[in-house]
């Protein structure tokens, strides 16, 4: 695909709430690459006056107007109708209120994570379950029934979650072409289950490493990343969350069930924040990342769950091990050291990174060959060069906004639609000459390696792959 | 004191083994406040060509030759003798190897570590209590009696240990001034360990934030800080060790006691590079630092033990709570996250340093007031100011060095001598110009402060100073 190609005709209004990061780095691609949305057919509406340069040197118009519980409905009801697209790239605008108005005014929708309103992520008068991802993803999924075949609701559809449920499927092939299992490219979920089964993926890890740096040194107080702050403060304090896999042994000792929902995902009673587990990447190799909730580790590990006469006989355990910026890395370390109350300044990096790259990608373990990374190595240079008000993180999510949006316009009425039920390649042709090199390769890694030599560890010298092997202590 | 004071007058000869950050930055002080040491009596041997300019700036013989356990007497013999002094500022040269050579010779000896010889930190034949400081110190104490009246030899005496053992002599006496507790100034051990006691100290932390940056970011597979490297990771990769004081209601379960010596300090069975503690200091406020082993951890517990019919009724808890500078934290992460592998590169910040300070002291506990901090803040460029070739974190260690030096040279047949049990004041007094403001500070903290919040923690609230509410798990 060429950065001009058009890739679709859209006609209808769209609106973009929220115009942070991701906001500002996907408006240059819709107008690049969907035919008949032109400027005066979008209208942002955010929460501060961030963006406005950029909207005013589109054409576009902004409109600095938080929305709430009590405002959200009389602010968009004029600006979105039957046909309409709403984007949702804003954090503290509660998802499923959003979606809901969409299915009932007849507009299309999508996002990026599934917000609570604001406050939601660390409201203790919840329990852990009730703040969770899980929780999140559940209350969304409710709305399916409610409104099936409704103009489609695309969820969660970002790098991760989003992308990485797409890479999945291309490394699946991939180790069974690589392992000589022959398949077709399976039709359905359960196709897609028993071939993940079939290749004895037990642990999927989204595995990502952000080496983005700049010149100008964090400040004390000060909390730095590549994207929006908020939204990781806020998933970060979130519950530890992971798919959780049948060849797990035990749950940890801090790990617990929720009583309610699909049960393909387990939390732990502590924030993601403060708890590292290890992982690997082709060009990082061994490292800590964090384990953040994500929708993606729950929804990933529920897909590709295997049922025999209604009983779980095949899911992999998937969590987002995550290792954020090193500017970002300090930043939790502070906030966790000062009991996560939020520094008093904050730093999206954008114009002052003066090198790095985002490898972002899905690493899968079990199988005859041991380890498969496979993902996206993007550069800030290459991300500037592709199209402007983007870093290489950013790049990641709008390529696959992009490629969402365009397949829920050919696929209308879908009603709520999660990434692993998206057509995987579609979006992939898409996002791809966005993504830097696309590639994957083979390790032989296991977080066993290197271990029990200072001391003695707890671990499963049997099975490789127990989450207890990967979590660090 | 005026920066040109000559403190004591020294006619004999002097050889600096290692000349690193802390040789380079100790050599000016040395020169400027020592009477007859000139130039020519002066002989560095280190391991490498780092501070040969700066020798040869001086005028300082310069010989790049590494110690050994088979080399280092004859390499040394010919420069020490009765009544010079063995000024040891390396790494990788056995400590006790040089006390022993110089009592036998009849030289003084100082330095600011008990250093054993490379690959005894990391020596996985020996158990983690055969590698601890705990065990170091036993072997330098060890010495003690079979050079009874020899020659000085002033141990661990920088910033940390040494420094530190004198401001929580100072910190007593002003939190009894603050209390209206009455006390002449201690004249003994025993002295000491009961007006501990009668204030009520129950934890003692050597509570550090550096918070010096460069513009220069870290790379991927460097090492970056403001000391040794190789003296951080070395005792990063030692298990964590703490003072364990005789409020301590449960041994960590972790937690182990030796089966040997004094008994002051306990063990745990991981590394402090991966050991995190609550920690407060005035500017920064309350954070996670290292428990990094020290020996000042497990001396200070040990001189401020009171006993009574030979049983043990007194005794604080003592440990280093470290917050390096940001680059050493994410170097830190980064070593862990490849399993204790040292990076390729290594850089010790020096010219490059763009701001931030060393906020160095001691944090008394439980006593009526609750936290008392007592220490130095020293910011970069004050410490520009005072000398060259130093940062803010070696002349804290530097200016100590000296203090030792002259201290020694006034009480010259002492045999073997830790930080405690030399005159505070004397060294205070040589130090204070060099250390930037010196300022004691209470403060409400405590480990329980926002606590139990997001998340249930298992907390003891009755005794907000255990152990286990420092530590972060
Ligand atoms: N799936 C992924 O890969 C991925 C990656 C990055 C970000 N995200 C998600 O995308 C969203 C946006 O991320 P970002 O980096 O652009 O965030 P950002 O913090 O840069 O921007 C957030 C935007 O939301 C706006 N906003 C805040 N409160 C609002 C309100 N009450 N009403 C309307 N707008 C409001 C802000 O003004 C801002 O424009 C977040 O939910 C984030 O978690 C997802
Ligand atoms: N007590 C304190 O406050 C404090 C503070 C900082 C450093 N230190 C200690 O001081 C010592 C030096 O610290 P630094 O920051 O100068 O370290 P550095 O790493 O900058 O320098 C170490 C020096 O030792 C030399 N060396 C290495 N192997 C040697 C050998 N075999 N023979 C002779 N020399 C050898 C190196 O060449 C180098 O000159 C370390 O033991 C460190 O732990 C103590």
């Amino acid at each position: 695909m060429a950065l001009d190609t058009k890739l679709c005709t859209f006609t209808g209004r769209m609106v973009i709430v929220g115009f942070g990061s991701i906001g500002q780095g996907v408006l240059p691609l819709l107008l690049r690459h969907i035919d008949g949305l032109t400027a005066d057919r979008i209208t942002i509406v955010t929460a501060e006056e961030r963006g406005r340069e950029e909207a005013e040197h589109y054409g576009v118009a902004f409109h600095n107007n938080p929305l709430d519980n009590d405002n959200f409905f009389q602010i968009l009801k004029p600006l979105i109708d039957k046909g309409d697209f709403l984007v949702n790239l804003s954090v503290d605008v509660s998802s499923v209120a959003l979606i809901e108005f969409c299915q009932r005014v007849g507009a299309f929708y999508t996002d990026t994570c599934t917000e609570p309103w604001a406050g939601g992520y660390t409201d203790s008068s919840l329990s852990p379950s009730l703040r969770s991802n899980y929780a999140l993803r559940e209350t969304a999924l409710a709305l399916r029934s409610r409104f099936e075949g409704g103009p489609t609701a695309l969820i969660t559809h970002g790098a991760n979650p989003g992308l990485v449920s797409h890479f999945v499927k291309q490394a699946l092939l991939n180790i069974a072409a690589d392992t000589g299992v022959e398949t077709d490219i399976p039709a359905d979920r359960d196709g897609w289950g028993r071939l993940a089964q079939k290749l004895g993926i037990k642990t999927i890890h989204v595995a990502e490493r952000d080496t983005q740096v700049s010149n100008q040194p964090k400040q004390i107080g000060e909390f730095v990343n590549t994207w929006s702050i908020d939204g990781f403060v806020g998933e970060g304090c979130q519950p530890a969350e992971l798919g959780w896999g049948t060849h797990e042994k035990a749950l940890p000792p801090d790990g617990r069930r929720h009583e309610f929902g699909c049960d393909s995902a387990i939390y732990l009673m502590r924030p993601g924040a403060a708890t590292r587990v290890r992982t690997w990447t082709p060009l990082e190799g061994p490292f800590h990342g964090f384990l953040i909730t994500h929708s993606e580790a729950i929804s990933i590990s529920d897909y590709f769950t295997v049922r025999e006469g209604g009983k779980v006989v095949y899911r992999p355990t998937c969590h987002y091990a995550y290792h954020p910026c090193d500017d970002a890395v300090m930043s939790l370390h502070e906030l966790v050291g000062k009991n996560y109350n939020m520094q008093a300044e904050q730093r999206l990096m954008m114009h002052e990174i003066t090198g790095g790259m985002d490898e972002l990608g899905v690493l899968l373990m079990g199988h005859p060959k041991g380890a498969y990374w496979y993902g996206s190595r993007l550069d800030i240079d290459t991300a500037r060069s592709l199209a402007p008000y983007n870093n290489a993180t950013s790049m990641q999510v709008t390529s696959t906004v992009l490629g969402g949006i365009v397949w829920t316009l050919e696929n209308p009425t879908r009603g709520v639609v999660e990434p692993d039920e998206v057509d995987f390649r579609r979006v992939l042709d898409i996002a791809a000459p966005y993504l830097g090199e696309v590639v994957g390769a083979y390790g032989d890694w296991t977080p066993l390696q290197d271990r029990n030599t200072l001391f003695p560890e707890d671990i499963d010298e049997d099975d490789p792959w127990q989450f207890k092997n990967f979590r660090v202590v």
